[in-house]
């Protein structure tokens, strides 16, 4: 039998300042009866996205809904067909969705189009929200078409071993990039970047001011930064930029929370003396490089030339703890909550 | 017989916070004789721009050389051959040259190419080093290269009683933009804003926050800002820009001088939520577009649909005095002194 219910995270309030496990609630919701055309799925693993943090906020939306008080979060996430009002999407098949945030999903499979479906014999199912996902085609867009990477740049990421950041590295350098330096908190996640993610060098922000780091990383200066945080490192790689630069701006976590970090805007001069771009972007306006961006990595991941790396944790009563554990820069690569037992999992 | 000596303005040393007069003296120099391929020019007009108070400090250059203590000023002028030891310049030629803060000059011919030349009887003398000059060209690669401006687009400029702001709103309007917002110091300026240069509404930044001013003059958005000045106005601009809007960055005003106002660099997480793209330009990047804009600019002008206005001081010990008003927000157009009579003028 069917569940009538599934367990949700919902938003209990908003945050004060920085988010608290006391503003998230796991509730019990009803699942609808499948209408026709409808699909029920058992969510199998869910992403925790940076993004997810201004969705929090009540101010004004550009791209996507805020969550409401009182209301589930919703999210990316992989799950498995348990029952299907569509004839086309039969039950065991795997796809991709944005209704994770809880253990099961009612979903209309017009909404979970050909890109949904995945094979999970062609990866290992968490790779398909992470450098197969919107996290590796983030990476992927803002290096090929944002900040148009081209052999022989050299190429500074921050936040270089979160999800973005990781993957970021390693397209980087098969782009045909140079040099590729990244910056992390702490040095164990530095060590990682060079052993793990193809880095030539790491910095630890907690330790050096950035500017300080890519004038002896970089003395020659940078070609892309590739930009997660905003804030003081955005102004140094202002600084490091040579001239006809290009800046990929693709989140800018130091935006949010008690130690916002002021910069002044106006090293934006260095954008006029140097001729920089700054571009900001949103991946789903891309889509276009999708079937290239698949191929591709795809085919590095088969040729063993990237390294897929996710922080898992277990169950959806962990699920707000890793959204803070992330905000708090917690995870090394793509950070996941597993629902239920993998059965392509080969640990 | 011509000079063995020019009257030259030179800078004493860098100033301290603001420029003041006693940064600058007249002095005389030597004028070299003529060597082969050398033409001696009597300076008529030369430019003031903005762009000379970085060359003041001595931070890094990017794109030109800084002022050394001791040495003479150099900068876009306008003058006719006096005596020409190159066949194809003879005298009684008018050119544009880069030796102005000088009475006369000595240049090699060579690098007064075609472009140097021009024809005073298209256009009046001061209008080659404005509308038609780096000037106009500056608003020029700004709106249709690095902005993109489109039929339709809302378009607010910075400092738009200046030399390239009030070339900027006229040039909007006329390449199809459906309203065109400037900003100015003092309600003079405004004023001058929409009866002179072709703006639908002005703001006076002095009397009321700019970002206040947007949402009041653009309630419905921004596609496309010509920052003139960086700082507060960049920041009420990312505000302001709709989705997909483009920034020129040309100045930053704003970043020098005492009263520089921080404003948080963060404001840049606009430009991710809303994709918006910055880019900073130097205009000689861009000369492959100059025969379109001379053609453009100068049909425009014929027809009357543009307005020429300069602020002209004379004599080369104006000129200090000039370049300090100019910074100070002093000038209505393109700010020139005129150091000998003009033949042309119709005054």
């Amino acid at each position: 039998m069917p569940p009538r219910t599934t367990r949700v995270v919902c938003l209990v309030r908003r945050p004060d300042g920085e988010p608290a496990l006391g503003d998230f609630a796991v509730e019990e919701r009803p699942l609808a009866p499948l209408s026709e055309g409808q699909l029920l799925v058992r969510n199998l693993y869910m992403s925790v996205d940076p993004s997810m943090r201004g969705r929090l906020e009540s101010t004004e939306k550009h791209y996507t809904h805020n969550f409401a008080p009182g209301s589930p979060l919703d999210g990316r996430a992989l799950g498995v067909v348990v029952e299907s009002r569509c004839p086309t999407v039969p039950p065991g098949t795997f796809l991709r969705h944005q209704l994770g945030w809880r253990e099961w999903a009612v979903l209309d499979a017009a909404d979970t189009d050909a890109a949904g479906r995945i094979d999970p014999q062609l990866a290992p199912l968490p790779t398909w929200l992470g450098l197969l996902g919107q996290t590796g085609f983030t990476a992927y867009v803002g290096l090929t078409r944002i900040a148009e990477v081209r052999p022989g740049d050299t190429v500074f990421v921050s936040a270089a071993a979160g999800a973005v950041g990781s993957a970021a590295g390693q397209f980087a350098r098969l782009l045909g990039a140079e040099r590729v330096i990244g910056t992390a908190g702490g040095p164990d996640k530095c060590a990682l970047l060079v052993k793990e993610f193809g880095y030539d060098a790491a910095a630890d922000y907690r330790a050096e001011p950035v500017r300080d780091a890519l004038a002896r990383l970089a003395p020659d200066g940078i070609d892309v930064y590739f930009d997660n945080v905003g804030g003081e490192q955005l102004a140094a790689a202002l600084h490091a930029l040579r001239t006809g630069g290009r800046v990929a701006l693709c989140g800018m976590m130091s935006q949010f929370g008690g130690e916002r970090r002021s910069t002044d805007i106006n090293q934006l001069i260095q954008a006029v003396l140097k001729r920089l771009t700054l571009r900001g972007f949103i991946v789903r306006d891309h889509d276009d490089l999708r079937p290239e961006f698949e191929s591709r990595v795809a085919d590095w991941l088969r040729s063993g030339r990237i390294t897929a790396r996710e922080t898992v944790t277990d169950g959806l009563d962990s699920a707000a703890g890793a959204l803070l554990a992330l905000l708090d820069g917690g995870n090394v690569g793509k950070m996941l909550v597993r629902l239920a037992d993998d059965p392509y999992s080969r640990a």
